[in-house]
Parts: structure tokens; sequence; C-alpha cells
């Protein structure tokens, strides 16, 4: 089973859906605004021929209204500065939302002629938008296409479980008892996975070009996270129960890797296409679905003691900002 | 009720599918092979300076077989001549499949893991698929970034149904029987709406480009359709006997119209923007999806005599083919 054809993010619009659970990830974008609005006013400004076009794509686009709030603050941006330089005609803009295939991008264009009605009287370049199905860990768009790549919250989940984990047994991800070759595996796949990230980028973005990209990182040393340790407990509580093959959860692993900045560093220069403008952490505490952080605790009495609930108030979610200028 | 938000061939797989129910649609594309192949490979040859990326766009892509079929003939006859002319490298394929937004673009997505695997062996250049949703009735693509627009059976779908038709009571369509200002607006939409596109594919299109149009037409002078008009025969039937009401019957009808030669030809030559290679008219008959002619003829006994059945054998299905380049 590949994860790139059945990975989604829960499609729809309904209690469930993505669509209606992701506030954090709505946070994340707009905590990064300004580091993604000053990334693209500087391409637009430096870009050469003042293009009739700007091809944008954001990778991991997910289906909800994260997917098109990205696009529409890049709009305005490169509107607002296009006034500041005076500068008589807005570019079009070319926008490409990519996710995998299994993503929902029928509710994503079902709701394009409502945002399109919303976005005609601001007074931006025409917009043109285009659904890319596919793993961004492969090529999706030509040589030289793009002028700017933006993606939140998408880069951690990797192209595939790695391989030689089969010792994991009882852990979902990296864990405090998992063996060293566990850990090591997870690293080689992100590092792999990381790299040719970047290389297929690098072929398809124009020279001049630029990207921001989010993802969940982390500020230890250490690769595990707390919160799949807990969960995989929780699991191994429901399989206990019989709810869930203990076979079948022995051999479910995460395909997640949150890396450090010095990992993400340190494939970057190994790649070599790309120059750092910026690379930082951040935290972002997870309560921006449920409300305040105290109504996050969830008793973990008379839910079968999953022991899940009550650490989540001390979760916090590290994550990366990284800015490449080609 | 905006045709452009509501119109869309049936999703999924299943029977009543358009996918499962579209085989007279690909008789027509194979039927059109030969020209749109002698389209591509002169866009090919002729193309200045040998660009590393083709950009094609499919108008009405729909949700089935025949949506990757098109796409299909037109890498394999690149990749065909390219051998000829004896240039080393291929291409890359920029595909655009649009459709109007509520056509099922997650069926088409889930079907392109298995459509890569199977093109992946032979030779063609990299391909990037892109979902593009929204009317053709109106700007698609940005400016100068198509070769080649291909759209097989979706032109004689009009934008809007008619204004001003409200007199054509009793019928679904134009009919002997409806006024002259009903065959009048029916004309006037089309030439407005087949205005609107020309101008806006000659705005998206590079110089050089080409465009293989292919629409339900008609040989004979008169615009009105047996078959609507069967049909419509048979939903008064069925309004009679109070399965539909009345009233929404009415007010029911179809924003479909089949143009004339001589129609099409005046509405490019007023746009002005392109000549026109080839164009002309073929016959096919409506048998495709259920066998041989014979097995078309349906009894109109015991299925409440709607008279719709045995007419269909003597419909047949004129077609145009229409060839432009920029």
């Amino acid at each position: 089973m590949k994860v790139a054809e059945v990975l989604r993010m829960n499609g729809g619009i309904g209690d469930t859906s993505y669509a209606n659970n992701s506030l954090i990830q709505q946070n994340v974008i707009q905590i990064t605004k300004p580091i993604t609005d000053q990334a693209i006013t500087s391409l637009y400004t430096t870009l050469i021929n003042n293009p009739k076009t700007i091809s944008i794509a954001d990778l991991g686009c997910s289906s909800g209204p994260n997917t098109l709030l990205t696009v529409s603050n890049l709009m305005k941006a490169v509107d607002n500065h296009r006034k500041k330089l005076r500068r008589q005609h807005s570019p079009e803009f070319q926008i490409y939302l990519n996710d995998l295939p299994t993503n929902d991008f029928n509710t994503i264009f079902q709701s394009l002629p409502k945002h399109r009605r919303e976005i005609a009287g601001d007074g931006s370049g025409l917009c043109f938008f285009n659904g890319v199905p596919g793993s961004f860990y492969g090529r999706l768009f030509p040589t030289d296409s793009l002028h700017f790549v933006h993606s939140s919250y998408s880069l951690h989940w990797l192209s595939q479980v790695p391989k030689g984990i089969e010792e994991n047994k009882g852990n979902i991800s990296m864990a405090s008892d998992s063996p060293p070759t566990v850990i090591k595996a997870y690293y080689d796949q992100f590092e792999r996975d990381f790299s040719t990230f970047l290389k297929c980028r690098s072929i398809e973005l124009v020279k001049g070009g630029r990207m921001v990209l989010t993802m969940l990182g982390r500020q230890s040393e250490n690769p595990t996270w707390d919160i799949w340790e807990l969960l995989g407990l929780a699991l191994n509580d429901i399989a206990a129960e019989g709810f869930v093959e203990e076979e079948k959860l022995n051999s479910f692993n995460l395909p997640v890797y949150g890396p450090s900045l010095a990992e993400i560093k340190l494939v970057i220069e190994k790649n070599g296409s790309f120059t750092i403008d910026r690379l930082e952490i951040s935290r972002i505490h997870w309560t921006g679905n449920i409300g305040s952080e105290d109504e996050n605790i969830v008793s973990d009495e008379g839910n079968g003691g999953y022991g899940v609930a009550r650490s989540v108030r001390a979760v916090v979610e590290p994550m990366l900002v990284s800015h490449f200028g080609q």
C-alpha cells in the first residue's frame, strides 16, 4: 500500500472533515504570513522582465478554508506592493493547488465560484486555479515553470513508512524504547525525501524563484515525540481489549518525521541548489481547535483510561519556517 | 441557478456514471484522431524555439476513460513525430484537464497513478496533470500559456438557458412549434457564447497555437432536433401522469445548441483571431453504448408509450470538426 495513493485529510465539509478541524493549521499560516508576504514581495520586486504571470504552487494544500487562505494572502501582498512600486498592471496569477490524489479536490473546486466572487472586487490581477494531484516527493511541474512555492504543515509527512522497522512493535512511531535502528531508519527516510523534494523543486522553479516551507519540527536533539508514544500506548490498550488486531497494530507506523533545524540545514546544504534566507523555529500550542488550553484537558476517566488526553496540555508543537531563494 | 455551477456529467464509476456511459463520445474521439494527430504534429514541427514544454488543454474533459484518452493520443502523436524528426529530447507535457467545478475531478485524479504507470514505459516525455475547474466561456488560463486546445463534445453546451424563451412551454429545447423568438434566442446565445470562447482562447494560446474543436452540430438549415422534441413529449406525458410538476417542466429548457457549418464559420470570421484549416461535418450513429443499431430499438410498448425509443434509430448525430490555427 503506497502512502501517496491512500494518505489524505478527511474530505467534505462535515463535522469530522479536515475543513472543520484545521484551526491550528490556519494559525500557522497566519503566524508565518509576515515571512510569506516578505518573500513574495521581494520576489515580485526582483523578477526580471516584470512577467505577465506569476506562478504560485501550494504543496499539500488539503481541502478547506486554509487551501485558499494562503493564495489570497499572497495575491494581496503582491497587489499592495505593486501599488507601492507604482507598476500599472497587475500580473496574472497562475495558482497550482497540490495534494495527493485522494485529497478532496471536488470540495475545493466547488468552493471556487464563491471565492472568485469574493476576490473579484479587490483590484488584484486575474487568478487561475489548478488542482495538481500527486506527491511532492516527485516532479509535479514542468521545468522552469514556477515563481513561488509554498508549503505549510505538510513536509513532515514522509513518502513512505521507513523500511526495516519491524522491531518497533508496540509503537506507532519513534518512541523512547524504539531500537536505534528504528530512529536511524526514520531519519534516513526524512533525509532521502527532503533531498528529493529539493531536487524536484530546484528544476521546477525559475532562476530567482522562492520557497517558504513550514513543517512540524523539533527543538531538542531527541527525535521521539511524546504524543505518538502516548497514542501508541492508547492503541495498545485498545488492542488488548480486542478492538484492534495486535498484528495490525504491530505493523502500523506513522510516516511522519519532525526534523531539527540542524537536520534541515544539512540536507539543504548537501543539495546545494538553494540558499537559506531564514531558518527559524517557533512554538505553537495545540489549542486552536478546542478553544482555550484548559478546555484541552480531557479527563481520562470513563474512556478506558487511554492516558493520552491528560498529557496533551504539555505537548507543544515546534514549527520550522524555512525560506529559500534559488 | 447558474448552469456553470450545476451542470456536470454523472460522476463516479457506477452503472449510471458518465464514465460507464460514454462510448459514443469515445467513438467521436477516435474518429477525429487523425485530425487531432495531424494538428499537434504540425504544431510540434513549427513551434519556434523547440520549447521544453508543450501545454495542452482539454476543455470539457468530463470524468471517465475518455478524459485521459485524448491526452494519451496527443502525447503518442508528438513522440512518434519527434522520432521521425530525429529530435533527441522529448518535450515535457503540461496537461490541463478542464471542466465545470461540479465535474468529478476526484475520480480522474484517483485514476492518474495507474495511468501514469501505464504511460511511464512508452518513451514519451514527462507529463504533468492539472485539473482546471471553470467555464470555458470565460478565461481559464494565463495569457500566452497554451500551445494546443482540444475540446470534444462539449461546445454545444451553452453558458446559460437563453433569456426570453418563456413562450416555449411544453418544449424542452427548440421544437417545430417553438415561436421564432425562441429559435432566435437560442442562436443569439450560441453566437455570444462561441464568440466569447474564441476571444478567451485567442488570449490564452501562444502565437502559432492550434485548436481542434468537435461538437454536436447539424447539416440542415433547421435548428430543431427531433430527439429533444420527442423527449419533451415524453416528459409532458410524465407530467400529465403527475410525476413531474407541469410548472417545472414549462420552465425547463436545455442549454444546448447544435450549430451548422455556416454558423460556426460566421462567428469565427467575425472574431478574426483564428484562421480555419479544416471545417467539416460527419455523421455518427447513436449506437455506441448499446451495441448494434438494431439493439437500439427499444419497444415503446409497456413503458407508458413515451414514444421516444422507436425514433432513436433514425436519429443520427452530425458532428462538427473544426481545426483552427492562430
